[in-house]
C-alpha cells in the first residue's frame, strides 16, 4: 500500500508537477481513501522520498553495531548505505533529482534529510572521539566532509543520468576525506618536527601509527600555518 | 520600516510563538498595512532572519574582491562576516537561536540559508581550483568543512547565552580546517616519501611550499590508507 501510494504520487508529480498535484489526486490514482495517504506519509514531500526513514534507521543500526577501530572508515561505510538506496533504482533516483531541482519545497526537504544523516555520522564520531571541545569539533567537520564528498559523487552520477556505477565516484570522493582525516583515533603525538636550515625541504619524523591530522598539526607548528610554506 | 516590521514580528514570536502569530498581528503591532509586510519579507520565516540576504550579498562581494593568493583563508574570512552578523547583536541572536530550536519551519529555513553560504564558498573555491573532477570535489568538501567549523564555534557561543567573544571559538575551529587543507593551491608535488625499514618511524621529505593535502597524499601512497600506520 505504501509503495502503491508512493508510485501513484510520483507519477502524478512527473505528469502534472508537484505543486499542481493534490493528495486527493494521489489517492484517486492509487484507488484508496484520503486517510490512507496520511497513515503512511506526513506530507506530500515525504511521498517523494519514501525510503529515507528506512535508510536513516539502517544507517543508525549499522553505526551502532560497527567495529569501532576506525571511526572515519565506519562513517564512510555508513554513507555508502545511503548511496545504495539511490543506486538500487537509477531511473527513479534520476527523475526525482530533476524534480527536486525544480521544486524549492523538495530542495528544502532534502536539506533536512541530509542534515539528519550528517547528525547521525557526527553523533557516531563524537561517541568515538569524545563529546567536548576539539573532539566534538572534529566529529562535526569530518561528518560534514563525508556528506559533502558523498553528495559530490552521487550528484555526478545523477547528472549523468544514472549511467554506470556511482560507487566508483563516491569511493574516490570518500578516499579524499579519509586521506585527510585518517582513522581519526587519538594516538601518541609524533616526535617534534625538524625544519631544515635551508630553503628547499622540510624533514618530518613521526612514529608509525600517528594519525594524519596529528602529523599535519605538528608540521605546521614548526613551519607555519596553512601550508608547509614558511 | 523594514526594521520596525522585523522587530514587531520578533517580539510577537517570542510572546505568542511563531505559529500562533499571523502577518495581520505583525502589521497591527507595527502600525502599518498588510501589503507593507510583503513588500519587505516574502514570508514570516524571512522576518526572523532579516539580515541574511544582506550578509549573503556582503559575502559574495567580499569573495569577488578578495586577494586570491590563499583561497582557503579567503573563505574562512568570508565565514567570519557571517559570524559578525550574529555577534553584532548577541541578545537577538541568542533569542532567535532558542526560537529556531523549537520551530521546525525555522530550522528548515536556516538550513537553506546555510546551504546558500556554503555554495557561495564552494563557488569561490571552484573558481580558484577549477570546475572539474577532484578540484570541484575539494572545493565542496572544504566549503562544507568551513561551514561546519564556523557553525560549531557559533553554536558554542549561542548555547552559552552569547557571553564573551565568539570570534575566539570560531577562529580556533577554522584553524582546524586550515591546518588540514592548507592554502589549497596546487604546487609542485613533494618528492616521494620514504618509509623506513623499521617499525618505529616514517621519514618524509618534501619541498617547502608543498600544500598539506599533498603531503598527506604522498605519505599515504607509501605507508597505507587512513593513517600513517601500515
Amino acid at each position: 500500500m505504501r509503495e502503491v501510494l508512493a508510485q501513484a504520487a510520483f507519477q502524478l508529480f512527473l505528469e502534472r508537477g508537484f505543486e499542481q498535484t493534490t493528495v486527493d489526486d494521489i489517492v484517486a490514482r492509487a484507488g484508496v481513501g484520503r486517510r490512507s495517504f496520511f497513515r503512511y506519509f506526513p506530507s506530500k514531500e515525504d511521498a517523494v522520498f519514501p525510503d529515507h526513514e528506512r535508510c536513516l534507521a539502517e544507517v543508525t543500526a549499522f553505526l551502532a553495531a560497527v567495529d569501532d577501530s576506525d571511526p572515519v572508515a565506519a562513517v564512510c561505510d555508513a554513507a555508502r548505505i545511503v548511496l545504495r538506496m539511490y543506486s538500487a533504482n537509477p531511473q527513479f533516483s534520476v527523475q526525482r533529482y530533476r524534480l527536486t531541482r525544480e521544486v524549492p519545497g523538495l530542495r528544502t526537504y532534502e536539506l533536512s534529510v541530509v542534515r539528519r544523516y550528517e547528525q547521525a555520522l557526527a553523533g557516531h564520531l563524537r561517541g568515538r572521539f569524545g563529546e567536548a571541545g576539539d573532539e566534538a569539533l572534529r566529529a562535526e567537520v569530518i561528518a560534514a566532509s563525508v556528506v559533502a564528498a558523498h553528495n559530490n559523487g552521487l550528484r555526478l552520477w545523477l547528472r549523468s543520468g544514472g549511467a554506470g556505477d556511482p560507487e566508483v565516484a563516491v569511493d574516490h570522493a570518500l578516499s579524499l576525506v579519509r586521506d585527510v582525516w585518517g582513522s581519526g583515533v587519538e594516538r601518541p603525538a609524533p616526535v617534534p618536527v625538524v625544519a631544515s636550515g635551508g630553503n628547499e625541504v622540510i624533514v618530518m619524523v613521526a612514529p608509525k601509527g600517528t594519525p594524519m591530522w596529528r602529523v599535519v598539526q605538528q608540521i605546521e607548528s614548526v613551519v607555519g600555518q596553512g601550508s608547509a610554506e614558511k
